[in-house]
């Protein structure tokens, strides 16, 4: 059994599996519209791809984000491959709102504010659409 | 005069400009070593960009990284394309130590132990030569 969480299982809910890659939705409570990108093999680093792999992964993020702002008009996209905890790469694509519990603050600080649970419960009843069309975008990438 | 911060001024200490990019040193007290590749033009998202000017904006994202992990062998390298408060196309890239004031969490979240500023000092000292072997890699992008 791997010793990786992102190598033993998907790491939250599968939208579209790739060649190298696979687009999950990461289940997230306050973040509904939260995906990661993440690199089938077991690289720890972004330079550990080659060059032509780093394109072809970062077209993939490109994708997951312009899926969100064509579909959810966020206030910000955030991108992050952090891995201190996971040393697997995935690459963080978040849609922010003025109004979610930490903006402008990264995802990762202290919230600013309770969650608006209406305002979530609207764009947790958007997600199947989302995950559909987030399908659709990828499923011309290799 | 501008209102963007990264429109009006270089934003750190600049370390070398390409022509649509520039390398920055954050002077972040307790993370000598971060780094920012700021885009030139005034787009807040990634997806603004050309597929062929986010190939290249990636390929000095991943230099810098390169420099980073070959001079000082970090624990982890941080990227991130947050932007909530400066909406302005910049990337992080950070090198992180597992003794560093916020490791395994991100920058953006709350000190896990007071910094070692004997560590940091020592870090410091490697400023010059690390921004030297940055402006001798970058020198090959356009």
């Amino acid at each position: 059994m791997s010793l990786c969480a992102l190598c033993a299982g998907d790491g939250g809910t599968l939208v579209h599996r790739g060649a190298q890659w696979r687009v999950i939705r990461a289940d997230e409570a306050h973040f509904p519209a939260f995906y990661r990108v993440v690199w089938s093999d077991h690289v720890a680093e972004f330079s550990d791809l080659s060059p032509s792999d780093r394109v072809a992964c970062m077209a993939v993020v490109a994708t997951v984000e312009q899926v969100l702002r064509t579909q959810l008009q966020p206030t910000k996209i955030n991108l992050a491959a952090l891995g201190n905890m996971v040393p697997h790469l995935h690459w963080h694509v978040v849609a922010r709102f003025a109004d979610d519990t930490h903006f402008p603050d990264p995802v990762w600080a202290s919230a600013r504010r309770p969650a608006d649970e209406a305002q979530l419960a609207a764009l947790r009843q958007r997600l199947p659409a989302l995950d559909d069309a987030m399908r659709a975008a990828l499923a011309a990438h290799r």
